[in-house]
């Protein structure tokens, strides 16, 4: 940490700045520039991020330069973490799809879905049991009855299952039906949440807040690192702005700049990240071609009668068409990117 | 609510889309433009908010006009509520200050910072003992232990208290004793949360979220309203934009548009707001002038050793300051603003 | 239009507006819902823009249902227009490529980055001789003398030559030098300046406002689009949002979505985009992949002595290897979107 | 400015770094961390800004902890600076409000539009002949005859006159007509026009930029400044961010900040900043109450029959008890802050 006093800061003002540090057993080397004073702070500085240098008198302002989600972190962990989901790979290289309605609706539709989800080439089945609404009157899910009709019509269809969990008193029953613990956008700071799911051993599909900052999304991630047991899947969004053509705005740069932070693989959802229906399968294509790990997107046999998000999820026709896009550009992705190339480039 | 059709829909589009709306018992009126069709939806149209009109073919767009918060909007409810917090009023007039710590430290920091809110003039003691951070190596709240002491402290001193709730297993902990509970930023859509407080009956003070919109926050505020126990008070403590200046960009407009929006009282939280101590006290004067109930400040008898937020909190000599300000503005206030002049006023 | 009345509107109310409506020679339908009246302005609205109907009592909103950017809308125009650069195509369905440094420094500076642009398969030379800088201190472009040198280095190359300018009074001057006139995201909505280059005849490279919304974006073509003379070539290059871990929040979804809207063609600009040297690569790759007719990267013989934006400038090694990329991603794209696949698709 | 070495750096690609400091004639203090190395550059670094120290190897981050703005700054000149328009001044403690039409419309209109600004204690009046608007097809303003108007109208009442020049070729023909340029809120970093409006010695009126950041807002003012004969006015309209329920987030924050940063006064444009009439007069309180000194509003006789801007206009009546309240918080105000205690507060 960097600690710039004011121009007019005083000699006392200093001194006391520097007292403090020393008492938490930090060491410090002072910077007399010609307008002032700059204090570097030297040692693990994790231990002053509670201590309010901002508000001592004479202070300018603080810049801290470490950062505070070590295990996150592609620096304490500079390989890829591969996630594995009872026997699936995500992070290996292959580009893995996550699809399904918002809503699971009933047994029909969710194995119809399946059906058509496995045939376009998906592994994994994605699906709402519990809704988070803007509106109390809005259709909350089916609840535990959406999680069984998930569960069947995945193993059905030889495919693994991701669904959200809202609340911490869900936990064990949603784990009990899904192989990976989707925590929405809305609860990507519920911290608690973030912990009690950390502790299931399952893995974690953490998706970005609304207005989450990819530092918080990181330090988010940590939560769940701690415990030490779940690995992270970051899954992009998109961010809120003041642009409304799209429902979001999706930030595929964040796909290349969480691979450089972090080791944990990230995912892309262009049905969120753009809400538009139309505009997913172009989406999906840049995910594939800025290096994401893989998609989570919203299909349904019938999106004109689909109970939540219908505007943004793709008919079977279209889906169809956009995995086989997919296929062409993960295979001219592969041609171009070997790993080692990847570090190689990273380096100037 | 409100289809507009694209100017090349079809016939065969148009019907389909009627059709449907008949299904679900609401009438429609059809007008024919020059360019496209525009259909009305006519009846209670909230039964419509799980249909994705926008995806049938043909569709254009949908404009929703009539809003989905019933018991919180002003229509339903013209009179303002008053809110009745252990007998001490908000929203009936006078402006009420809540003050206190970012987080309760211990017994004596506590009770000393009750004494100085107090003696400034504040009726209601805040302070955290849960808290919300954004990184899990930082400091997390005294928990029970901090509850007991705030309380202890309030009563001390004759105040009531305010504190924040995080998670629905601890709702009946806080309650226990505090006469508000808070809803921070990153909770206001935990609908789980929303739903649980408003059944406690006490009073919910409900931070805007860091990126919550003006419709969101009505919205979220309906999930406490529909348990029929809980009265609201909201809290504008700033949102997310891309001025990094200050911590958040305050966004005092809040304050009438939700008085005409809303019954609930508003009050205004200048410390988060801002996240500068100096802004603080204009801010907190912006409030009063802007028409809020009260406000919300982070005060500490020593800003530079507070475990968390100092920057933002004022010192006792600053906070002293700024309430007899508040008290001249105040008055000013009552002067120019009887009643009868708002009601008045709003018409035009 | 639509024009929604307040629930409680007076008779009298709703047929004042009835009246003006009327009164400018549009037609009028009434829709009397069980909650308010809603009416459908019918005839061409776009000559009621200029009134404020929302100020009329009794009205609660207005809802625009047609665009105001006729003559750079699809609808009006739907087969794509393809921009002839002195012979050059873009749009044609091949991926073209602007590369050079940000500032024109010297003769051999630009000299040697237009080898270095040629030689990795550019097509057109970028350099700035008129540069916007936020700080009146930092340097400002070496102007008519950089313009020179970039026109030189482009002739000697077999280059095409794009750069920006910024001020009317400038237009002739620096038409003289370069192919296509850039438009800077600060002028995005400088209209007298937006209506002067729309008359030279030379392509304009509209680059989107830091925070341009798409709408405003199609508009401002439209005052180029006026003239009758030059096509606009769209350049999306991040906007503005909460977010700093990027220089900006690289708006890829306006690729498909201004492709959906308009008929002029748009390329992308991960270097502004993101503002970080080793994103530029993977973001320029989701460019292609998401159906950009071209880009224009900021590249530099020597990064770190560049005299502007030197860390968000490609090197001659990244540069090349890039190139590679995008060349093995635009084969692939060719491969799964021919012009027909992409008009059908477009329909559901 | 601090330069921040990545924790992998080598002892060469420290060297290189220190060794091009050095270069350009600056001293450099080297903190060896136990993570990594962390430079502080001494003496005069404006002159760093156009070097990439951020594109070196082996470098972090760069952080500039000093400003550009040096003659704008409060640190340059510590007393406020009282802007004096033919007489009249602005940032003497009293709060001077400019009232008029969006747009002049004629003769009449504006002379109706002055009187009742007059009498309602306006001292300055706007209007706008030359307006940019978002569509090409939209009224554009009566320009020079709509000048004429505006002053001989501001003549008949004893106004002084603002109104906006779009253009650096109009400036002398504005500044012919108007006591204040005014730039507006899509011109704050048009920087040629900046510099050309300084050089002409009347008061500018600098409007925030849409999306215009504080710092960013500073440094205009320095192109205007630079010239030494203007001074600036800041005018503080809203930033655009996600809320739609307003035109714009009307940032009070910034009254108090720019006065802490800078010696040139600010005024409040409540209209702009909500784009509601009902939301102006409390936001134009809240201005006072933020210490503001003064307020840009519009009014207009008939504001449903406005041509531009009527959803945010003010009728006689509304401004007349507007400006009631304004006259009774101005007084409370007075009553607080004396321009000593203003001065002491800052302290802590």
């Amino acid at each position: 940490m960097i600690i710039i006093m004011k121009p007019n800061a005083t000699k006392k003002q200093v001194t006391t700045v520097i007292d403090r540090v020393k008492d938490i057993g930090l060491d410090v080397q002072i910077n007399q520039g010609e307008q002032q004073v700059v204090l570097g702070l030297l040692g693990d500085t994790r231990s002053v991020q509670d201590i309010a240098f901002r508000s001592y008198e004479g202070v300018d302002t603080t810049i801290r330069i470490t950062n505070t989600y070590k295990l996150t972190s592609r620096e304490f962990h500079p390989q890829n973490t591969v996630v594995d989901v009872e026997g699936m790979k995500i992070g290996d290289g292959n580009f893995i799809t996550m699809a399904g309605p918002c809503s699971v609706e009933g047994l029909e539709q969710i194995r119809q879905t399946a059906q058509i989800a496995k045939m376009g080439g998906a592994q994994i089945l994605r699906g709402g049991a519990f809704k988070p609404r803007t509106s109390p009157y809005a259709f909350q899910g089916l609840e535990e009855e959406g999680l069984k009709y998930l569960r069947q019509a995945a193993d059905e269809f030889g495919m693994k299952v991701i669904t959200e969990v809202m609340d911490e008193t869900h936990i064990d029953l949603v784990a009990q039906y899904s192989d990976i613990l989707q925590v929405g956008a809305r609860n990507m700071q519920n911290f608690k949440l973030l912990t009690a799911v950390g502790k299931t051993g399952k893995p974690v599909g953490l998706k970005r807040g609304i207005s989450g900052t990819i530092n918080e999304w990181l330090n988010a991630a940590e939560y769940v690192a701690v415990s030490g047991k779940s690995p992270v899947i970051f899954i992009e969004r998109g961010i809120r702005t003041f642009e409304d053509a799209t429902r979001n705005t999706f930030d595929l740069s964040a796909v290349p700049l969480i691979k450089k932070l972090s080791h944990f693989p990230i995912i892309v959802d262009p049905s969120h990240g753009t809400g538009v229906w139309d505009l997913v399968p172009p989406m999906a294509r840049a995910g594939v071609a800025a290096g994401a790990d893989g998609m989570i997107v919203e299909i349904h046999p019938d999106p004109e009668n689909a109970w939540s998000d219908g505007q943004q999820s793709l008919n079977e026709k279209n889906y169809r068409q956009m995995m086989k896009e997919i296929q062409v550009l993960s295979s001219a992705m592969k041609e171009i990117s070997s790993p080692q190339e990847l570090t190689v480039r990273r380096e100037r």
